[in-house]
């Protein structure tokens, strides 16, 4: 690419990232059904078949929106979401963002029925996450700060299970503290005295 | 009430329930979204207006249909649906179920929205079902069948994210067992060795 083009490109890539930073907003406040193309293009002050570059329509936008904020967090964890002890801490960060917690939620509950556009990325990422954090808790248990009377695999479910979960109960009653039962979990999978 | 009108009465409410049983099906088969009263009240052989009788919309239909899966399974349980054992037995109950608990998922996912028909519903739910299983694990503490370093509502609130959560996994990966999560959250609440 001669240096015009590469321009061109990096601009593309800031705007694609502008425009899922707007879309987040709105599938935060207004929910999945609530949110239309039209209203996010209103929202980024461009016309609605301008969003058509950038996305194929409203599932392929949710998808991009769900992936950035995995990518955001991973960033933030130095490029690992899934160290044990981050756990909690990530899930303060979403308590801090609820509209976005709550899409996730949804979005990873709609989706679990096969004709849903997010469902591969859904079961990607789970087949992905899961692991990750078998693998980490078997390093955690080799050096004797897991207890070992429990599969990596069956742990690794219940972490994650927790972290779903947990989000429910928040969601239905916000003095629920989500890094509380993270905490709680690993304690319990902490080796016996 | 004479004799007449008790039989009108009782007919009522065992037309009642035929239509939950129906209106479940279709609502395991088809989703919320895809699912309309027109197919349920075709499915029951009765003309819409019909339905409406006895629901006021597809929202009321649906809590409906989720409150009376609760019933049964209380029933199912000698009345009570959490006993502390009982649970890895209710997650297999589930699995035989898939279309009723994908439905459950995507619901109380989707009713976290408090401007949801089934908000009220999921939300009283989840205070209850917490306050019952606290309870019983300040119980089993008291017998020394669980262990005492972790608050019965932080335990109530481990048991109850990882059955909602497990259930997220095995939606999107059926290997997943369901059950064993359930004795696997149990036995790491057992009594330190």
């Amino acid at each position: 690419m001669g240096t015009k083009a590469q321009g061109t490109y990096a601009k593309g890539i800031e705007r694609r990232r502008e425009l899922l930073r707007i879309a987040a907003e709105v599938f935060a406040a207004e929910g999945f059904e609530g949110t239309t193309l039209k209203l996010v293009a209103e929202r980024a002050g461009i016309k609605e078949a301008t969003l058509f570059h950038y996305f194929s329509g409203k599932q392929d936008l949710l998808t991009a929106v769900l992936a950035d904020r995995d990518e955001q967090n991973s960033a933030q964890h130095g490029g690992s979401v899934t160290s044990l002890a981050d756990f909690p801490g990530i899930a303060e960060h979403n308590e801090r963002h609820p509209g976005l917690t709550a899409l996730f939620a949804v979005a990873s509950a709609t989706a679990t029925r096969p004709d849903h556009a997010a469902h591969d990325y859904f079961r990607t990422r789970y087949s992905w996450l899961l692991g990750t954090v078998e693998r980490d808790i078997a390093g955690a248990q080799a050096r004797g700060e897991i207890r070992t009377d429990i599969a990596p695999e069956d742990a690794a479910r219940l972490i994650v299970g927790v972290f779903d979960g947990i989000q429910l109960q928040w969601l239905y009653d916000p003095a629920t503290s989500m890094p509380a039962a993270l905490s709680s979990v690993l304690r319990l999978l902490a080796p016996q005295g």
